[in-house]
Formats: C-alpha cells, structure tokens, sequence
C-alpha cells in the first residue's frame, strides 16, 4: 500500500474528473498528482476540487517538469493519437478512453508505441467491469444460454454531445463517441468479430438543437453479421432525453439474457392512479456505471503494480473503431460494408 | 348447452353489474331473465343496460311473479340474511356475496336453510378463481414454499365506501367489507384456522371525507396467530385514493411466494428523468380480477348444472365472518382475541 | 342478441381450434355451425370438441351444403388466396389469418373479390386488439412520446413451424409465418410505411431439428428505414424453446414506451439464493394474446352485425406480406431492398 | 487528507471484517492501526488479510499500548456496554453495531459516559446511509406520498444466528439481533415513535437446526401503533434460507411507496419455458447494503474530522432497544405492550 503509482489526468471535463474522483475517493495505491488541460479554467477548478497539487497546458509540460507512472487520457478523440504515443515514448502506462481514435492507422501507431516502450494500455470499457455485465459474461462463457445467436445493445444518452464528437472530421460520431461501448460489448458477449454491418440513420432533433453538421445523426440502427453466424442489432439515440439508457439482450440456443434495466433505484411510488406507479430511472452514465468505473480504474491501477496485461486491450479498441468506421461507410454509402474492406485497406 | 339456467340478479349496484355483464357476455349457459332492486333508478339502468327483460323491486315479488333457477346477491351486508334464506326456502341457488352476513347465527341461518332445501350456495371470494391466486395455491399444496410460516396480504381500496359499510350496524366496517378477501385468503393459502388476532385501527381520512361513524377507521393492521402455529398480517386502507391494491405474500420453511402486483399493464414510459419511469397500476377490483370474476360465475353456474358442490363454501364465508367479529373485539377492547370466544359463543 | 351470426371455421388446427374455442364460449352473436378441413381426423376431433354440428372436407362442398354469413380461415398461407377467393364469391365475410398471402398478386385477388361482392374481410393480426398494445397506440397517438423515432419489434417463438411453413414455396418462411405481426405493428405503431429494409439472417437449429430445406433460417434481423424517416428493428427467433416472447419498444422525440413483457404471471418464488428469483414466462401465444384473441373475433362478428369497416383491413395484410417478400429479397441478394421495388412490380 | 484517523476495531468477526475491508479500501482518511478480540485465531486471521499491524486480546490492552482515535464495535451485545463505556472513559469517538445494548440502563451507561467524554457515538444503522433508504426519506420528509399513514418493514436473514443470539439472557433475541434495523427505519421513516406494540412468534426450524434454548423464534410479526396514529407491521423470519431480504412500504395519505426489493442483480434469464424467468435474489446483506456500509462509515470518519454530531445517535439506539423490550414483553405475557411501561420503568 505503501508504494503509491503517481498519475498525470489529462483531460479535466466531465470524464477527467469522473476518473480523478474515483482515482482519489477509492483507489489508496494512486496518488493523482498532476493534471493537464489547455482550458485553464477547468483544468484549476478540477484541479482544485480533486485537490491535485500539479497542474499543466500540455502534456509535454507535464512530461517535462513532473515525474509520474501513468497517464489518463480523457480528451477528444481526435488527440488521442498524439497524446498516447507521446505518453509511451516517455514510458508511460496508459488508460485510454473511447473511442481509441479516429482511424486504424492512429490505432496501430498507438499499439506500436505502447509496445516498444513496454507500457501497459487499457481502455475505458467500463462495461467490462460492471457487475452485471461481468456475471452475465461469466454465465454466457458457462454455457447457460448455450451458443449465442444474437445479441442487441443499446445505449441512449441524455444530452447532445459536445461540437467535436459531432463532426466526422474530428469524431465519428454517435457510432463512436456513444455506440463504442455496444461495439465492444457486443464482440465481447457473443465471442465473435463482426463480419458484416449495415447501418440506417436518422436525424430528428439536430435542427431544433441548432446542429448543422453534414451527415449529423441522432438515431442509428446497426445490423451486424458475426464470424460466428450469429446476429447482433446496435442502436443509439443520443439526444435521447429521458434518461441514460443501456441495455443488452442476448439469446442462445438454450435461451435468453437480459443484462441491465431502466430502472434506476428500487422505489416505487405511486400518488395518482391515473398516472401509475413511477420508479427512477437512470439519469447519467456514472450514475448507471458507478461500480463499473471504480472497478475499471482499480483494475488499471493493480495491473500496473502486479506487471499484467489489463483485460481490455488495445486491440480490443482497434476492433470498436473498425466496427464504426465500417458502420459509417455502410450508411454513407447505403449499402452492407464488410469488416474485411475496412481491415484490409489499413494494413496495406 | 340448450338447457339455459334462468338466472335473477339481487341487487342492481356496481357489483351487481358486474356479474350481469359476466352472466350476460360470458356464459352461454345463463340467461339473467330477472332483476330485483328496492331503488328503481338504478333497477331500470342496470336492467336497461344488461338487456334484462324482467324487473322487480323485491325478492317477494320476483318470487311469485318469475320462474328462475338461481339468484347473485349483491346487496348490502345487512340485507344478506334475510334475501339469502328467502331464496333458498324457494329452492333457488344462491351465489352470496362476501361478507356472507352481519354475524355467526345470520351465518347459520343461511347455511340451515340452504342445506334444507338442497340449494348450493357460492360465497363470492373470487380470489379463489384468479388464475396467480390458483397457480400460488396449488403450488403451495405442491410443497414448493415448505411448510407455510408466515402470510401477508392486503387490500387497499381507492374510494370511500358506502355510508352503510362503514357503520358497524349496518356492516362490521372496512375489516368486513374490504378485507374479506384477505381473511378467505389467508386461511385458504395458510390451509389453517386462525387462533388468535390481534388489531389495531387508524382513521385519517374520515374527517376530510365527512364521515363521523362511531369507530370509523380507514386504515387497518391484523396480526394473526393461526392454529398450525403460523402467523399473519392483514392490513388495509381505504380509501386509499392511489389505486387498487391486492397482494400477498406466503413464505415458507423452504422459500418465499409473492402473488400479485400494483402493476396495472406492461407498459413502460418514460419521458422525464427526473420523473422517472410510469407504469400503469390497477385503477379498480373489476379491472384487476377481470378473469377471476368471469371464473367465479363461470364456476357457479357449472356447480348448478353438474350438480357440484361449489369450492368456495357457506363455512368459507362463516369463516371470514368469525375473523372480522374477532378482530373488531380486539381493537374494541383493545387485546388479543381468542377465535375461541367468538366461535363458541355463537353456538351457545 | 337472437339474431345469431353463422360461423364456418375453415381450418381445424391449432389456430381453427383456438379461434373455435372463443367463438363458441365468448361470442354470444356467434354459432359455430360449420368446420371445414381435409384431414377428417383433425376435423372431427375439433368438432366434436368445440361440438361444431357441420363437417365438411373442402369449402366447395360446405358452400353447396350449408348456410353461413362468414367464415373464419386459419389454413396454411398458400391455400389463403384460393379459399379467400372462394368464400367472397359466394358472399361470405372473411376473417382472414395472417399471413395475407404468398405475394401482392394474391392479396390483389382476395381484395378485389372481397370489393366485387361487398363482404367484410378482416386479418388475424390480434396484437391491435391487445389491450397493451391499443393503450400503447393510443398514448403515442396523444403525442405521449412525441415523434416515433425508433421502433423494435420482436417474436420468438416456442417451436419448430410446421414444413410448409419452412418452405419458401408455400410459405415466405419464419419472416412470414411468425414475424407477420411485427410488420404490422411496427408499421401501426410508427404511423409510417417501411422505405426501405435490411435483413441478415442465421439457421443454428435447423440440422438438429431435421430442417434441410433451402434458405431455412431461424434467425433473423430486419433493419427498416421509414417513409417518415423513422427506423426499426424487427427480429424473430423459432424455435426458441425458451417461451413464447413479443416485446415492442418505441422511442419518440419525448420518450420511450415498453410494450409487453417476458414475464406470463404475477408470482415470484424463490426457494434458493443461489438460482434466484423464479417468476413464470408466457409459453405460448394463445396465453400471451388471450384477451386480443377474444377482441379481434367480437370485433369481427360485431363488424359485420352493424355493417362497419373492421379496424384490421386486407390492405394491412397487403403491406405485411410486401415487407416479407422485401425482407426476403433483402437476405438472398445480400443488399438494402426498397420497398418501390416490390410494390411497383406488382403493379405492372 | 494528510490528517489520517487511526482507528481500533474491536471484534474481528464477519461485521468486524466487513468494516475493516471498508475502512481500508474505500476511506483514505482513515487508518485501521490496531483490532481487538479475545478469540486469536480469528483475531489474526482478520489483522492478516486487511494487513492490520496491531493485534490485542483485549481493549484494556490496546488502550494501554496503542494510541488512535475512534474505535469500531462489532462484538456480540452483551459486550457492548463494557466496551463502549471503557472507550468513552478513554476519549475514543465509537462506532458501535446495533443493538446498543441488552437494556435501557446500559444504554443510559453508554451514553453518559459518551457526554462525559465529550466523544461522538455512532449506531450501526446502516439503512440511514443506504441509496435508496435515503431518497425514499428524503421523498417522504417532502411531503411525497402525504402523511405516513401505515408502513411495513421486513428482514428475513439466510442462516441461522449464532447462539448468544438466541439466547434472552446474552441478547433479546431475532428481533434486537435482526430486526433492529426495522425498528429504527420505521421509527426514522414514519417520524414517530412507537407507542404500543404487540407481537406473536412462531417456531419452526428451531428442532431441526438443533436450538433448543427457551423461547427461541425464528419468525416474528410485530403490529405497532404509533404516538402519530399511525400503523405498523415489522416482520422477521431467521433462518429465512432463501436469501436476504430487506424491503419496505409505507403509505400515506397521498399515496404509496416501496423501498427495496428482492432482486440482486438486474439480470434475467430463461431457459425453460416450464421454469420461467430466473433473477439473481440479493444473497446476503453485505451484498444488499454494500453502498450503506460504505457510506455509513464515510459518515462516521467525517463526522469525527469535522467535530459534527452523527446522523444515528445513541437515542436512536435507545429506543430500538426499547422497542424490542417492549415486543419481547408482548409476546412472553400474551398482551399489548405499551411502550410507556418500558420507558419509565426504566427511568425509575
């Protein structure tokens, strides 16, 4: 307990500070002692909430001026790249949130990178460690439902995302910055790499919201074929607004799993019996994946101190991005892609 | 299927419309030729409504004037006794709504008469035809649970009853006219006697609602003692304003059963997180035992042309009646009560 | 009342028993008087039971030796348009169930004999007359949830379907045959004709369960982009084996709504922590759909007795069978299917 | 947060090590330095796995050669007294598991030596601090659900307890050992104190599980009356064998509320069609109240930090204790209790 891992935020919004929460409230080994942001103003207040001492506009100041084990990349997708092999070549280890970047080519430099420098790179699927996806995997993987057919997953978010995460120069959008999660989840339940992809999109409250952005969507419909055979169905609708929703349903050849539900607190009130009985739902993803992110952020933490792989793998980003790019050609150009157009021409 | 019973109805009020439409929509084998109620009003709109040809204000008069196989009594509490011991000493079959009756000796009275006569007689504890309650019973004597150790059920009620079913002397009040259901479950479920119960009452409601009824209580909480050494709560409220409410719990050496829910529908919205999610919930008794009331007459009058003895007895609503008379002793007199001394007393 | 409408079945299976069993026992306007079907073996077996005095081998010989206003035809898909046909001709009402027909040609046919000779035809999609799903569409029509954006729909059912109904040349396979109803509901609930339809499909049961026929599958994923803009998701699973499962869910600019639930019974039982909670699942869909069985057919007989429109029209058949038949181009030609295509080429 | 608080458990038992997990896993401010407990082997076995340095048979001896803060008690309760008020003599703040104690007397002792000694005490009501427990307060106190008319509290508990807990002479039995919990959340969430009680028990694994101790219970119906007029049941069966079941409803004038369920875990599976759904049930109270724990203890430390008096108070102690007297008393004489006889004889 003794030796504490010191840890470089870099990002300091809304996941930055979800991670320094965690880092600082739950997780004894780690010690957070720097934080880096060019937006100055957030970068002092969450700074000064979490109580980190150092504070930096770029990470190469960090790199610099300050001593440190491990890095926590929260910032646009679109810097992921730059940041993750900056942080390797300097040695250190990395949590890297999704989506791992915008392309393979960005995917496979950051790969590379960790691996000459021999530093370890997990990324943030928290779903991975939610007790409830964790025990439905561990019952899948037993045999339970016997061979998985098909899957759906869906995740709705609140709020519309920031400018970036709109915009397929510097995102991919939804499919992305929402969906990476059912990428992910998907592949890792069912036990297989999609095959093939075919997505629908809509777009219903992007003019209301005053979003101009060209091939803007808030609704998509994936329908993916798996290696395996079987079927899986992701969709999205971000801005939902009634509340954050994710869900995943699959179904065997022995049966049927639903994992995670609306509900977000076991009280039922009713007052109205025209109305009906009201239940919370879940409003926010940390509110929905609070164990999730805690177990995620201690399992980097002891995977750094034990030497170990972490359980989701750069590799395992690769496979989400690839997933969302085919996605995006599939409804951009309305027609099935498979996941073999977009693997193959990246490693040419 | 051609030998139609000719049915009379007593009463002409909410339930007694409810058993007409039943009769009338369900059971080819019944044709409801006749209807008996003192208020003409109501008489003329229920018979209007049902399509029932012939109409009366007294059982006399139906009596001499109508040739009929059987009567469904639903009228008030006090009236029982004298109607049902009419019908039956004309040879009439007789499905009595609950509570059979304001006492033990109306209770032997009735059941004297019946059995003299070699009528049936149905008590109206249609709970006993609810497809969950069924199911809950026949897994419970399967010895799914164990040994049943401990019963909970309740019945709330949205309105506030009828001026009559709130005076103890015309009524034995809402552990009467409510809770009937809950003292025939309990005792079915448990498969025991009661031994022993205990009381107490809340009046919260009556003031605002104008009901200056000696004793008048709202809201009730039974503690019982049954003879195979297990326990029960009854509890109820009414008017409860929120909805209807009906559910019970037994658990056993082995496991735990919960029969019933507030759910009204499956239907789930949400359109506001910081509502939450809506459910409808169960507005009145008619929508929630809608195929307990069609199984109930629908049993009644299969009794009749088999010539079976029905499955809920006039000894089921005695009993019903005993526990009623014992828990208003108890928060009369402010202790427990033996069923003891009501039984016992009321063969003297 | 004693104007009694007179029923022929056609059809003495499964569903001829079911749709029997409501007539003859909910049904009062309605007399069972005829039944009709090939096997004498079936035919007699469900006659005697439902006690249906009129037995006939074919339509033809019905027609000539009875006397009916309509008739209710539940015989495999591809003797629909040829029986449909028959019976308008001869002046009979038509209850009609799903699927229409094997392709738009057909459906054309039975409208225009229905049109030439002035009978009502209503089709056998019993889910608008669910209580859950006529609240749903009601909700959504009031704006509850907004703008539908996003529909998922799903059927799976218990067991293997009958060869025919396997075979792509006298049925359109499992999108047909169980799926029907999700193309129809999805399509009423969104207030929006299909555009345009994705489908991937699976067979993992098929060599197991003895299926050799060409293009089985028992899997499959629609993907649907609507007129108005709107997407779906319809997905089917038989056999299943778990249960009978139909679950709507529709998102809407506002929010979401859930339609239906997995769950069969009110009844939670639990008897080891280490297994759980145990509740029942609906096992088939005559339990499932008991009330909408009911519904459709009193609608049905009601339509004719005041001579209305029935709500469920050949034209809603039409647009299921048009899905079907772009669902299955879709999965053969491995592409995105418009549905102008299937339209405009059955109207050359 | 440099400022650590050196705490000293006292009891290395399951409650012992559950709090000594929390302690050094989730609060950084807080440092276990020191546990106590006659009973070495296990005294080790706990100092072991959560790496405590100092380890003492007695309190004497850890006050005599250690130096901290606050202490943790989580011996059996006949030890309570004794150690609390040698702590408090000391000037160590104490968190001190229910019940308080065996009588009013050593609760008095307790809390005067804490007013003496000018030191915080702490109940071990875990409930106060558990997500759900909290908002449903808070919900209540806003005026939700109207004026708390009736409420229901169970907790049934997997195994059987150890023997001191059976025994009246070294505890007061299920409903202090157990049910404790309930009598502080009714009182809490009702905003009432109890003002008679009457309650019944029953029997029926005691012979098997080889209890052969006077007046042993393993199920418990408690029926309360409240100062306000309000009702209450509290229930309890130990050994309940299906899992740990803690839930809670109460109604008032406005409407109805449910706080907690059986569910542990929002997964659901089927995979037989004659079984049904199956959901993991909440196994064992670590597992229900895993936040409350944490949350109660966060409590506890910050309270100490920041000299504020806690939540749960040694009179919130008190009185659960005296609720049980006051059911105990029922039971054993046949007759409703008043609480006033137990009060004053207590202040004689």
């Amino acid at each position: 307990m003794n030796k504490s891992l010191r840890i470089c935020m870099i990002g300091a919004g809304r996941v930055g500070k979800l991670h320094s929460g965690t880092l600082s409230r739950f997780i004894p080994e780690a010690d957070v002692i720097a934080i880096v942001d060019p937006a100055t103003k957030i970068l002092n207040e969450t700074a000064d909430h979490f109580e980190i001492p150092e504070r930096y506009v770029s990470l190469e100041d960090a790199l610099e001026a300050s001593d440190f084990d491990a890095v926590v990349i929260t910032t646009p997708t679109f810097t992921h790249k730059k940041l993750a092999v900056l942080a390797a070549n300097a040695g250190k280890h990395i949590f890297l949130e999704k989506p791992m970047a915008l392309n393979l080519e960005e995917c496979d430099e950051i790969s590379q990178a960790a691996d000459q420098n021999q530093i370890l790179i997990q990324l943030g699927f928290m779903r991975r460690f939610d007790p409830e996806f964790t025990a439905a995997k561990s019952r899948i993987e037993a045999g339970e439902i016997g061979e998985p057919m098909m899957v759906k997953s869906l995740t709705n978010g609140p709020g519309l995302p920031p400018a970036w995460a709109n915009d397929l120069k510097t995102s991919n959008g939804m499919l992305a910055e929402v969906n990476s999660h059912d990428w992910d989840c998907t592949r890792w339940l069912m036990n297989s790499d999609p095959y093939r992809v075919y997505v629908e999109t809509a777009n219903f409250k992007g003019e209301d919201r005053g979003v101009a952005t060209e091939h803007f969507y808030d609704n998509v419909m994936v329908n993916i074929k798996f290696v395996s055979g079987s079927l899986g169905c992701i969709s999205g609708i971000c801005p939902c607004d009634y509340g954050y929703d994710a869900r995943v349903e699959v179904t065997g050849t022995k049966g049927v799993m639903q994992i995670g539900e609306m509900k977000g607190q076991a009280i039922i009130v009713c007052t109205n019996r025209d109305q009906g009985l009201i239940t919370p739902i879940y409003r926010t993803w940390p509110q929905r994946f609070a164990w999730a992110y805690l177990h995620e952020m201690d399992h980097f933490i002891n995977c750094i101190i034990e030497d170990k792989q972490p359980k989701v793998s750069a590799d395992d980003g690769r496979w989400a991005v690839a997933g969302v790019l085919a996605g995006t050609r599939s409804f951009l150009e309305e027609r099935p892609v498979l996941m073999h157009e977009i693997l193959e021409e990246n490693h040419g």
